[in-house]
Order: structure tokens, then sequence, then C-alpha cells
């Protein structure tokens, strides 16, 4: 495995693209702006599934499943969330294909099999599920409805990237119904709490929570909460977000409830979601030139274990080895690989767990039968050092929290050298042309200064942060008052 | 919650179709033939996904994930794949809705949007997946690949039923490419071998291991291996198949590799799947007429506490007593839930578990905490007795066996019960008429005879068992040279 990588510096973009194929990852599919996603790809994409959903879980959320399409007369029901969608939908409009008359072997469209309704392939399902829980919902008692689901969603775009932006992709998309506002709100907050230590625990990846402008929210919400990461191009990354729905969709769907104290009332919203795209955003974090860095509670394989031997018998001394060390570090919950192929060369194996970013690796030759040592090598750093068979184990379990720490460190400290306090519009170009990241800056509060910030520098704001500076200010652009300082930023 | 389910006697069809809604496990949705699979019916398709998952990882394979859709041209590429689902498919035509000029506030297709080339939504992956393996496999270095994927699919059924048979469905489709023949039919075998496995050992329930005849066979496949159960009505389930499609994928999409003596071959081809269409002969297999019965092996629920109490203050004692029950009991492994909610009543909280199934029940009353004791009933029996409370966890560890196991033979004897060998067309007839069941009866092996007795009696053959009798003998319908015996049934 050749590293023929690009590099960062000289096409940042280029690198993403090369790495997630060479990586094996995911590659583009026949289907325009559709990826597979490879078993390498989602066997990281699962052990971030099985981490969510039981935190999902632990906060007393149920999984359930709702239908992929979403006929065209729900769609519209709540109107804004389908002006946001409704430009960029697959649409199923017959439900046959017959024999081609004039071509044999080939298959047309049956045009007697027109559907009466079009259905929409669901881009979010808010409008599918908010019809489903109207047949749910009739008392206090029935409330609160907490349901998740893990489902791929389809949105037309026209410019696509692996992961970052594909036409379908798979997601989580929570979906709860409450008695209150204050309840809703509550619920919006808490998932946005968890994805944001899901992303600074199990990501390695440091996040700043917050809440979107009007414009930037989603198609439908009173409030966007989200959070927002910082790729190593300087450009902010949209890592989750928590809508409070408000009572838009049980008005759109008239969902009502019969309250404790004896009144009817509409039921009060949440949703909720991370999707694929965290693949790109773990990626961008973490890897450097020689491709992959994956954090260890994140890694599909933690360690890999390299034998460097000539002939049968060599090969059966260090697999004795080679076999007791994997069972001593799988019993301490670590997954291990050994690869003792016979059909690759042990440099083209270390160049392989390179590039797919695997935290450790341990190589044994002879000499280290000799020694009772092995080598081993850390990705992150790509240190190596040769350590005692007999201490391995500890070596390595201590090393699986001291490389998820150092990356989650060593990001963090990118991302904070990467918000830049900025007070005239001049120095925000400069700023955002010279180095990137976040520009944390004063904003007079009005839609109509942030669109032309956005014209003018293609920055937008990510977020107006929970914990951010309070102090009024003066607007770096229209030179009206301002409330406090927001984060902007040029964004994936 | 009130009982007031159809008998199975009365109407099989009805009792079914009620027990899925009333015991919160699905229900149909605004789509045509689409269900919404409800909280409760999902947390057991989970446990049968966990489990079988990790049957899959354990023989070698891996998850991957291939687009939803499939270009027309892909898709017919296989004829004999495409010819078979053709004719019930969902098909995006256009990317993009825009506001009707005549009717403010609704949408319509945009005509300008049209898709150059129309998508499938996949009724299966082979088609994108073999498309995509062209450019995986160069050499039989590259093989095996051992890929599956947890996917929904969409038949545009016109008849459909809750799990049964609906438009969408959840399953997983394994796809695996082998550098020979043999290897490529072991596969098959070993994967409805899981699949058996999986039923018998996971669903308690008892199938039959077979082929089937060519005319039952999967589109474009060249043998298929099926499991085969009996429901309580008489009616045969296919519950699960695994295919062998030769060489035919590979040779529609040209897919081919250097052999290990320097020769070029088409790569040999797998597919298997389960679906949903699993949770209908779940219940189908176990349940009764006061609701659902779950194995414990599948059951969210495996214990249920409820406390039967007046005042706070007695709750308060029962739930000391309940709250370290459930702690005990979840030391085992087992899952419980204590339900004391004061917003219904015991007896109606009894009724609602009998009907979802939940095997154990305890009840703990003031009676019981003078007493030392319990008041436990089995779902599957109804029996009630009462268990000291320092043996109860001793004795619901014991009873999650014995429920497991008692399930399942009581399953066994009731197919074993309809099995019935008849050497006669009349016989056949009548016994299909007032028994059901699978018939065992000499066929004389042609597609021709097969179509007239599923013209003159709506029974197919279900498959040609693989420990079946051998004996050679005469066909029940042609008089013709059999050269074993095969089971017909009347089939969901």
């Amino acid at each position: 495995m050749a590293k023929n990588l690009t590099t960062r510096k000289e096409d940042y973009s280029k690198w993403y693209n090369e790495l997630v194929v060479k990586a094996d990852l995911a590659e583009n599919s026949a289907v325009r702006g559709c990826m597979v996603i490879k078993p390498y790809g989602y066997a990281i994409w699962e052990k971030m599934q099985a981490q969510l959903d039981k935190m999902f879980k632990e906060t007393g959320h149920q999984n359930a499943y709702f239908p992929l399409f979403v006929p065209k007369s729900l769609f519209e029901a709540e109107e804004k969330n389908a002006e946001g969608f409704a430009k960029e939908c697959a649409i199923v409009t017959h439900y046959r294909l017959k024999n081609d008359p004039d071509n044999k072997g080939k298959l047309i469209v049956d045009p007697d099999a027109k559907l009466e309704e079009e259905l929409v392939v669901r881009p979010t399902s808010e409008a599918i599920i908010w019809n489903t829980y109207k047949g749910w919902i009739q008392s206090y008692r029935d409330l609160p409805i907490l349901v998740n689901q893990w489902a791929n969603v389809v949105r037309w775009e026209m410019r696509t990237r692996l992961f970052l932006r594909t036409a379908e992709f798979l997601w989580q998309e929570g979906h709860t119904a409450h008695a209150t506002k204050a309840e809703a709100l509550a619920e919006t907050e808490q998932m946005n709490n968890i994805y944001a230590e899901f992303a600074e625990n199990f990501m390695a990846m440091p996040v700043i929570k917050g809440r979107k402008t009007e414009s930037e929210r989603f198609a439908g919400a009173e409030e966007t909460y989200c959070i927002e990461a910082m790729m190593q191009d300087g450009k902010a990354l949209q890592a989750g977000t928590s809508h409070f729905l408000g009572q838009n969709f049980a008005k759109a769907f008239d969902v009502k409830f019969a309250t404790k104290e004896g009144g009817l009332d509409h039921v009060w919203a949440t949703s909720w979601g991370v999707s694929t795209r965290l693949m790109g955003a773990l990626i961008m974090t973490h890897s450097d030139d020689n491709g992959l860095v994956l954090p260890p509670n994140l890694a599909p394989i933690q360690v890999v274990i390299v034998p460097i031997y000539k002939g049968e018998e060599q090969l059966d001394q260090i697999s004795e080895v080679a076999n007791k060390l994997a069972a001593d570090l799988r019993e301490e919950g670590i997954s291990v690989k050994y690869d003792d192929r016979d059909t690759q060369k042990p440099g083209w194996k270390f160049a392989q767990y390179e590039l797919q970013g695997v935290p450790v690796r341990i190589a044994i030759g002879p000499k280290d039968l000799e020694k009772g040592s092995v080598e081993l090598a850390r990705r992150d750093t790509l240190s190596k050092e040769f350590v005692a068979q007999t201490e391995v184990v500890e070596k390595v379990k201590g090393l699986m929290n001291e490389i998820q720490e150092s990356l989650h460190s060593k990001a963090r400290a990118f991302r904070d050298e990467h918000i830049t306090q900025v007070d005239d519009f001049e120095e925000f170009k400069k700023v955002l042309k010279d180095k990137g990241g976040f520009i944390s800056a004063h904003w007079d509060g009005t839609s109509e200064t942030e669109n032309k910030i956005k014209e003018q520098t293609k920055a937008t704001i990510r977020l107006i942060p929970f914990d951010g500076d309070k102090e009024e200010g003066t607007c770096i652009f229209s030179g009206k008052p301002s409330a406090g300082r927001v984060l902007f930023a040029k964004a994936y």
C-alpha cells in the first residue's frame, strides 16, 4: 500500500477525498451523490451508533421505525418545513416498470402505474411522525413520547462530498412530544449536551455549544441548538443539531391533548439528529499526511500485531507469543487484530494500518523472541519503543487513555488558537482570509447584516455561544448596538 | 387495557391483526402498505438484530452500506432478477417539488426536475452491490468478500399485512463473493444453518431446512435454500432464504478475477436474508387468545414487577423489596421493569403485560410483605404460585430456560403433528382442507405438475427437505416416478 496521499498543505480538500477512499472508508457509487460505506468505515459508524444509542436509552428514549416515504399532502402540511426541503427531494411517482417494446431486454417506467399521490423520500421525518403521533396522543398521560429512529434520508444536494454532504445519508433522528414548553426546551438542551459529550469523550473532538440565528435554523423550528467543531483547515463543521419545534407540527397535524387541569392544548415538540457527517468531522479533526488517525474509543481495531519472520518455524514461534498477547489484551476489553497473512509483507502491512489509523501497532520479530520484547508504535505521534512482553498489556491499557486524551488536547489547542476576537470589518476579512477559524465578533442581531456579511465574505454565523461573552458592543458591520459576540466562520 | 381480542378459532387472521396493534408492536401508516414499527415491536426486532449480527460476525462477515437507489440501467442488467422485481418497485423520476401556481400553499412535482435516468428504490441489492464489487475484485487475493447490510427495502406489494408483507420492510442482506463454486455453496449452506439455529434457539420456532423448487427460487439464483416454519393455523411461513447465485451476477456486471493458477474467471456469489417478517412468524408461533407470548431470549422485558398497595407508605415498603429484587435480577442479566405508575391500577397492568407477552410477572402486596413472599405468574402457562422472596432470583433464572424450552417443545409438537404423509391426490386435498399443515408427498419434479397442483389447491411446494425421505415413489398428481417426497403447504 503506497503512501501517495496528497499532503494537507498542498490541497486539503484533495487530501480528504483521497484519504476517505484509500483508507477504505467509503467511495462514490453509481448513483449520483450517493456513497458506498465500506466495511472499515461502517465499523467506525457502528461504534458511534452503539455509544449514542446507549446514551439515548440511558436518558429514557426508545427506538422505533417510521416509513421511508412521505405522501405529498403530509409533506406540505408544515409550510416552513416543506419550503425548506421541497427543492431538494427525491420523488416517487410510479410503482412499476415494464418491458420496453422497442428495446428487447430493457425496461421502461409503466405509464399505467402512476401513483395517485406522489411520495417524497423522507429528507427528515417530522411530517410522517407527527401525523402518526396524532393517533398516539389523547391525554397528558400519553406524554412525554421519547422516540428515536436510526434511518436513511435523502436530500438531493447538487454538490456532494463523501460523508460531508451526500444525497443519501445515514442518521438518527429523535422526535419527542411534551406537555409543556419548559419540558420541550429542557429536552432540546439535554440532547444537545449529549451530542457535545459524545463529541468530546468519544470523538476526542472539542465542540462549542450554542444556538443558531433565525436564518440558520432548521426549517420549522423555533430554536435550533447546535454543536460546532473546527476542522484543520480553519473551516467550521456543524456536528449535531437539536431543535425546539414549539407547537408548529402539533398545529399542522392537529395534535392536541387533554391537560391535567382539564383543558385541551397543542403538544410541544423537539427533534434532534446527527449523521454519517460525523465521519467527515472525525477524519478532519485528527488525521495527518500519513493517513487516518483514530481515537481509541472509536477505533474498530485498537491494536494490530504484525509478525516479522522468515519461514514457517519462526512464524510459529512468533504466533505463540502473539496469540497469547492478543488473548490477554482482549481480556482487558481491547480489540486486537493479529495479521499473520502470508500474502503481504510487513512493510505493506505497516503502511496499511498507518493509513487506516490503528492507534497502536505491535511488531514481533526473531530478535524480540530472544529479548522477550516487542516493538510498539503509536499512530498519533508515530513514536516507537521496545517494551518487555511482560509489560505490554499494562502499557497498552495506559496508552488507550493517553492517546484518547492526547488527541483531544491537541485538537482543543488547535481549536482555541483558531478563535480570534475581532472588532472591525477590515480585520474580520483579513483574519478570515489569512487564518480562518472562528471569528468572535459583535453583530447587531439582524438577518440583513448577517446576509450582507455572508455575501461579502462567505462567512456565516455558526452560533451564538451559550457561554459566550455577554459584553455589549458595536456591530462590526453596521455599527449598531450588539448584545454580545457571536462566532462567524466559513463552514462545511 | 381490556382484553377484547378476537379468538384464534373465530378468525385467525383477525386475531393476528388485532394483536399486532393492541400489543403495541406496529400499525399501518399514512403510506399505503408501509408500517410504523412501534417502540415495543422495535425492541423485539433489535434483540433479533443483535443476535443475528453477532452470529454473522462470528462467521467472519462485516457490515457495510450501499445506496438506497438502483439506476434503471443497473437494475435491468441481470435479466431474471430484473424480471422478478420490475412489476413491484417504487420509481423515483424527479428530484424537486415547486409551489403550485394554482393552489397557494400546495406543492407539485417540478416538471423541469426530471431525472435523466430513473432510479429504482432497492427491492434487493444484488445489482448495485455487484456493480460495486466490480471495483473491489481483481485477484483471488481480494476474495472472499463477506459483507452484510442492514437496510430498508421496498417491494410494491398489492396486498399487505403488518410484518408479513409490507411495501417497505427492514431486513439484512448478505452478499458474498467467492473464488470457487464449492466455497459459495458452502457459504449458502452455512448461512441457512445460521438462520435455522437462530429460529430454533432464540425464536423457539422449529424450522425445516431444504431447498426450493425452480419456480419458487429467488429471481437470479441457481439454488435457493430456506427454512420453513409452521404457523398455528396450519399455514407455512418462509422464515429465511440463502441463495447460491452461481456466476450470474458476475457475468451481468463483468466481475472477473485473476485465479491463483494465472487464469481469469467470473466470481461466484451468494446472497441471504431475513426480515421483519420474522416478527410475524414469532407472533403466530407462540401467542394465544390472551395476547402475545414471547420466548425469554427475545423479550425486551423478561420480568415485570407490579406493586399492589394502598397509600404512599405501603408503596414505599413494597418498593424497597421490589427495587432490591430488580437489582438482584439485573445482576443475573435479566431485564426487569418495575411498574410503580400511580396512573393505572394493578389489574390494568396485569392485562397489559399479559397482552404484551412479558414471560414472568411478579406481584407484591401487603400480605407478601408479612409472609416474605411474592406472587409469580408465567405468561406461557398462565400458572401462578407464591415464592419466598429469598428464592425468587433462582426461581426466575430457572424459569427463563424452562419457558424458552417449553415454548420450543410445544411449537415442535404442534409442527410435528402437522406433517402428514399422503399418497393420493384426493387425500391431499382433504388433508389440506380439513387439517392444513405440511403435506409430505411424492412429486414428479416438473414445474408443470407443481403449477397444476397450485392452481387446483393453492398449495405450493415449500421445500425439498435436506434430510427428507429419499425413498422413490409415484407422483400423487401425474403418477410419474418421483425421486423423493417434498413438503407442500398453503403459505403466508
